[in-house]
């Protein structure tokens, strides 16, 4: 289970005040405490309108690096901001994200190739989000074939089955756990990846859904997951599933997490 | 997903006690609690020995039933026990267990046809759990193979795949999954459940894996487990997880849960 930490994201209040008054010690701190919580990337996300979003971009990522050196998610879906700020990363950065609408993949596709960039891909298309696993796995489809066709390796693919959230359909989870199902099993070589917080939009106990949510979708295939790595619950979450899905050897990532405390009450 | 209390059991210290003493309004109030919480069954279970055993289980029942009208699993591996036992009770109880030993299949068996009992059978042969999910299947067939001479209806089958301590086998929870989804695709009548506390012996953090094991075995299959029906965290893990698979209509279930306060930080 590898986690691109989700806290780089200028839509968060907190994080867009940082960008707009330049504070790079809160974003740096960012970057450290995501790295040290384990992620494998870090997304970074300027929120901002696209002739802003280059210049607060190249700020965010030459801050990041100078802090850490985990490699970064380029998060945006304008393909101007996407071809400076990868001149600007020190390692091949994944790319979130492209979808099935034809603008995204023409603009966006080919850097992912020139740049051998691994990048997520969301089964939707249009901007519309298919309601049943059979449709998100024609869009899926038909993306993997656009990437082939350009020779990106379905192993670069980080598919997105799109969790909604429950509250509007209960059949949700339900769904993106058969599109990962199926998903699976016609690209083995590819990997799954979901943005966690949708599932639980607008319902009470939105921790309890998430947690329960991740683990049901990592023994449903999942092997990579957008969210918060500080998130104690979802530490736990991750490191019990991968215990009890037998991915622990002798447990000594369980017992090494339990002696530091995190399955005590008292700090949750 | 069904419920099997399991607190009033003789094996535990207090209630051991209780029964020593004839603590009657101990046992009434564990009975009063477990059906509040939601049991579909309450286990009994004297956990004193055979010559014991009868005046104990009575004794434990009539207080039982002077309290609920829960149908009461009958938790004892002893024949006479069990037949006395059968006349006390104003349901049809649950046995609880009979399993591949020659010895236990011709003593309750007969008991269990002659009273239409659901039953649950346990995947291990001779005392012995055998170790890979194809020879646990072997003895649920040879299990089957018995009740169904006897008339027994699948659906009366409560079939448990055993789940060992994943401290000394880290596959134990894996094994006990395929179990599960070979019986589900082979014995679509019949339940699946689990004695959900072995999973985590000799381990830290053993709430943490009870519940995400619970969690993923309900994904896999899983509709009944003897467990504690007053431990919040499970009640949680429940209820979530039947939220996430589409099973809780409107989140109504969840949206209630809430409402009580179950997802509270400070209450857990």
């Amino acid at each position: 289970m590898k986690i691109i930490g989700e806290k780089i994201n200028g839509t968060r209040k907190r994080v867009a005040q940082a960008i707009a008054e330049r504070d790079a010690e809160f974003i740096k701190d960012l970057a450290r405490k995501q790295t040290e919580a384990g992620s494998a990337w870090l997304d970074v996300n300027a929120g901002t309108l696209p002739d802003r979003e280059p210049d607060d971009l190249i700020w965010l990522i030459e801050n990041i690096q100078s802090a850490v050196d985990t490699p970064l998610s380029l998060d945006s879906a304008n393909p101007e901001a996407l071809k400076i700020a990868i001149k600007a990363v020190n390692k091949t950065p994944m790319i979130n994200s492209i979808s099935g609408e034809p603008e995204r993949l023409t603009g966006i596709l080919p850097l992912v190739a020139e740049h051998g960039c691994p990048v997520i891909a969301l089964a939707l298309d249009d901007k519309k989000i298919p309601e049943t696993s059979e449709k998100r796995l024609e869009v899926i489809s038909r993306i993997v074939k656009e990437t082939r066709l350009l020779g990106i390796p379905d192993s670069n693919l980080y598919l997105d089955p799109l969790a909604m959230t429950i509250s509007t359909n209960t059949q949700s989870a339900v769904i993106a756990f058969q599109t990962m199902r199926c998903v699976r099993e016609q690209y083995p070589e590819a990997h799954l990846t979901i943005g966690l917080s949708n599932i639980s939009f607008g319902l009470p106990g939105r921790s309890f859904v998430n947690r329960y949510f991740l683990s049901l979708a990592i023994q449903a295939g999942l092997d990579t997951a957008i969210l918060d790595p500080l998130d104690r619950e979802i530490q736990a979450a991750i490191l019990t599933t991968d215990l009890i899905l037998g991915r622990d050897n002798h447990c000594l990532n369980f017992i090494r997490a339990s002696r530091k405390g995190l399955f005590e009450k008292s700090v949750q």
